[in-house]
């Protein structure tokens, strides 16, 4: 066993003997590894582990409305919290999706937020009594962030919270554990060599997309109310499309991102990343993403934004919308089960009266992915690349696949490069915002991804989600249904695709819509999304969709 | 007599030929040039070119009070155009502060406008009738945007409007002249090979600032009711500051700044530079900015951020304030004049209730003016020297004299350097940000600059401004009386200053205050301005402020 094989393990190791004996999956219930073929989102409710009371708090609820029980004291945080840690621990069983786990805090944090409503008589915020899990970079005091990186695993614990943590308990959260990443983070695949690789509930064999990977699973299998991601080309919208979540990657630094750990160089002239929730109910994205920017998060962060949540416009029921379809580019095509749920949508949103509005004239994906993968790699020190070396470890083969996202450049960079990369991306924005000006549009529908969720190692460079972080707008998924080898057959795929299609590979995979606005008009699209989630969920309820 | 000075002759020959015989100034009023130490600012009232009612039109009125006498028909916006394209030719010839005229264009379209006005029985918009100038690097169809750079003179005209000037035409206002800056735009005296050089209005022997010069002195001689400049290190500040009227720096792309001519390098990582106004009245600023955000820039620029006009906001009128006061940088010593301005401003807000806070912990200001330094020369190119080596022209004494801004280290930037430069300037907004955040401040009081207006050729880099560009702050000016050496005597000057201090020199100068808020708090900046702005002027009127 090499060195750094035997620092993971201890790691590991150290990790598995925070989760109490009790919470311990049977064996009957450990039914596969990543070459299984099997769904275990039902595993949770049956396996025995928690009361049929906490299989209720831990599934019946959204964060809405579990936030509304706790705070009138129907229930107890700290039976929430119980709950919620038993949860996300059958999830870490079942699918790797956890790094780090503090729930005696989080009970302890439970037991004290009933002592406060109880004495005070209103609760400490509008997130009172939420579980809420986070990524891996975000510091948690007394918690180490490694990132999954083996030199890493030598640093302290963190001495002091994250921006967005602090907000998160003065607004009432419970915070529990923290979840699994790629290796650097710019993939698509939750595998690192000291947590190992992150499974897709939904099944087994099938990649929980990244680099918010850990959190995807972690919602879709309800051991989260609200998980809160990181996105600079998919992170949030990825998982979230693969999980079937929903998942918000908000314009940068609305939601504030200072304080993380990281394992880029720090200071790079690129794109911002943003921090977002995942959740299982639309209603959770604007709860956690107003509650969030109320509390003025540029008072806590010099790097948020001072934009106040236009609550009038986030809260506006447009009856009729004008909603750009971008059907993807022929360069890269999208798989049959993606183009039959977004033709389902836009058809579904025509027929309710909305207008759909096919953008032929989309500027090219690939103009937007070589300019976002010459960002990404304009550190000539190849800083994460480094950090893995200084490891010992080898390169996860997520990031090998994909070919040098984070080193394009032999050579570096050149502050003329630079010059010219800023040129040509002012360029690309002007002609996406002319788009969108001329034919007046309220959003964009189009596809998050080529695919669904994929076999492990597979997921690639994402066109569809980082075009939107080039451009700095803000991108919502939406889940609408599921993969079916019967409807979405191979046949339907082009031979010459790079990309190739396998139905029988992807069944009972989750289907999406990506739902867009421009920079800043977060709150318009969320009063859109919401909008379309319900003419979505009608048309679903209701049979017309198919 | 040189190639380029030929051309640069051709050039002003041709724009003298453009203001109508009648408009020449008597011989009796060509009082002075750079080296006279006159003020001029009665003598457009006084040469007999104006009629006594152009006089009072072009005096008498704020931005906000004409647009109001104009929009209701009480004047004639033809005759408005009239009498400010003859003032603006006045000044143009006490000051030289013009690069462009169209003059026939602005008087035409006044009388469009009272057509429009009379067919519809309402304004074309908020600044209906309202005469506005603009720097020259903003776009005007058909009008070339030379920036006085000889290498400029041979291309065509304009053949688009920038954003801004299509924006301001939808308002309703009259377009008729472009003013002077300095070469390369990157210092503070207003002064070119091609259109010469901008003097003060109040001393001919002081300097007008820059770069937004030209507008400094127009609007302080009343040819412009708003002046519209631009500001990547004090550019539309420091013009006012000496120029004794009002400025504005917004947060940058809050007013669209796209389409605008350039001699520097597009593309740069460094910090953006942002456009505002100057005017002779504080609701004047907001007037503008107001109108302009209103109208949605981002549907025109797709730089401009969608950040809509919170009119609450800025209309609130906080009866105490928490006003930081940042007495100065010792590294950087204010004269005089200007710490009496400052120190009585302090006072008077303190008498009438404010909490006036000291900020003795301020961030140091070499680190600012060190790191704006490096983001203005990341062109290893050196393209805006390019520029003027292309001419054939030599670099203006006020560029030579204040050290390489543009061309800080020979050996060129890395994006090595540039990752640390950000990292370090990530760290300097932080501390502000702390500072700001444990003082609860609304606001933050402080010098405009070390001086107030000095002779040419000796303004120098401006850290008082500079600082505030960096961390992408909003900025006002605010006028607060005259230099008197009789009172601001050279004896209290420091002997070791780096900046010699005579009282002789700029007696009558303007003095100023700045006020400044953090980034994207706009409306709460002038909200807390005119509050104070009003508090000074009660002082002022009754004489407590002596």
């Amino acid at each position: 066993m090499a060195d750094w094989e035997k620092k993971a393990a201890a790691k590991r190791d150290a990790n598995l003997a925070k989760i109490p004996k009790e919470w311990l999956l049977p064996s009957e219930f450990q039914i596969g590894d990543e070459t299984s073929h099997e769904s275990v989102l039902d595993i949770p409710a049956k396996c025995g582990i928690l009361t049929p009371e906490e299989v209720v708090v831990t599934q019946n609820f959204d964060a809405v409305s579990l936030a509304k029980v706790v705070q009138v004291g129907s229930l107890k945080a700290e039976g929430v919290a119980i709950a919620f840690c038993k949860r996300a621990a059958i999830a870490q069983q079942l699918t790797n999706c956890l790094t780090e786990t503090f729930f005696d805090d989080a009970i302890k944090r439970g037991k004290w937020l009933d002592e406060y409503l109880a004495k005070h008589g209103k609760p400490v915020g509008p997130l009172h009594g939420l579980p809420i899990s986070i990524k891996d970079p975000f510091n948690y005091t007394g918690v180490q962030s490694t990132l999954g990186m083996i030199s890493y695993l030598d640093q302290p614990a963190a001495k002091e919270n994250s921006a967005l943590v602090d907000i998160l308990l003065d607004l009432g959260a419970i915070l529990y554990c923290k979840t699994n990443i790629p290796q650097t983070m710019m993939t698509a695949d939750s595998h690192n060599n000291t947590f190992g690789r992150t499974l897709n509930p939904h099944r087994l064999s099938l990649g929980a997309g990244g680099s918010s990977g850990g959190e995807g699973a972690l919602v879709a299998l309800r051991g989260s109310v609200i998980g809160v991601g990181t996105d600079i080309g998919g992170s949030v919208r990825i998982p979230a499309l693969v999980n079937g979540t929903y998942g918000f990657k908000p314009t940068p630094n609305r939601v504030p991102y200072g304080g993380q750990a990281s394992v880029s160089r720090r200071g790079s002239p690129g794109f911002p990343a943003a921090a977002g929730p995942l959740t299982n109910a639309f209603e959770d994205l604007e709860l956690f993403t107003r509650s969030v920017i109320e509390i003025r998060p540029w008072d806590r962060d010099a790097t948020a934004i001072a934009y106040p949540w236009r609550t009038e416009t986030a809260n506006a029921k447009p009856s009729k919308l004008r909603i750009g379809y971008f059907e993807g580019d022929s360069q890269f095509p999208i798989h049959p089960p993606v183009r039959r749920a977004l033709e389902s949508a836009a058809k579904v949103l025509a027929t309710a009266g909305h207008e759909v509005i096919p953008l032929q004239q989309a500027p090219s994906l690939e103009t937007a992915l070589g300019l976002s993968t010459d960002y990404w790699s304009l550190d000539n020190q190849h800083t994460s690349i480094q950090h893995i070396k200084n490891g010992g470890e080898p390169i996860i083969p997520s990031l090998a696949n994909q070919g040098p996202t984070l080193t394009k450049k032999e050579a570096g960079y050149s502050m003329d490069d630079l010059f010219e990369i800023n040129v040509k991306t002012g360029a690309y924005k002007a002609s996406w915002n002319s788009l969108w000006v001329q034919n007046k549009l309220d959003v964009i529908l189009c596809p998050g991804a080529e695919t669904t969720a994929v076999p492990h190692d597979t997921f690639g460079i994402p066109p569809y989600t980082l075009v939107w972080n080039l451009l700095q707008y803000p991108g919502i998924v939406i889940p609408v249904g599921k993969a079916d080898k019967a409807i979405d057959r191979d046949s339907l795929a082009g031979n010459d695709w790079k990309r190739k299609y396998k139905s029988e590979d992807i069944h009972g995979a989750p289907l999406s819509i990506q739902l867009v606005a421009r920079s800043y008009q977060d709150e318009e699209l969320i009063a859109a999304s919401r909008v379309i989630d319900q003419c979505l969920k009608i048309a679903d309820n209701t049979g017309l969709q198919k």
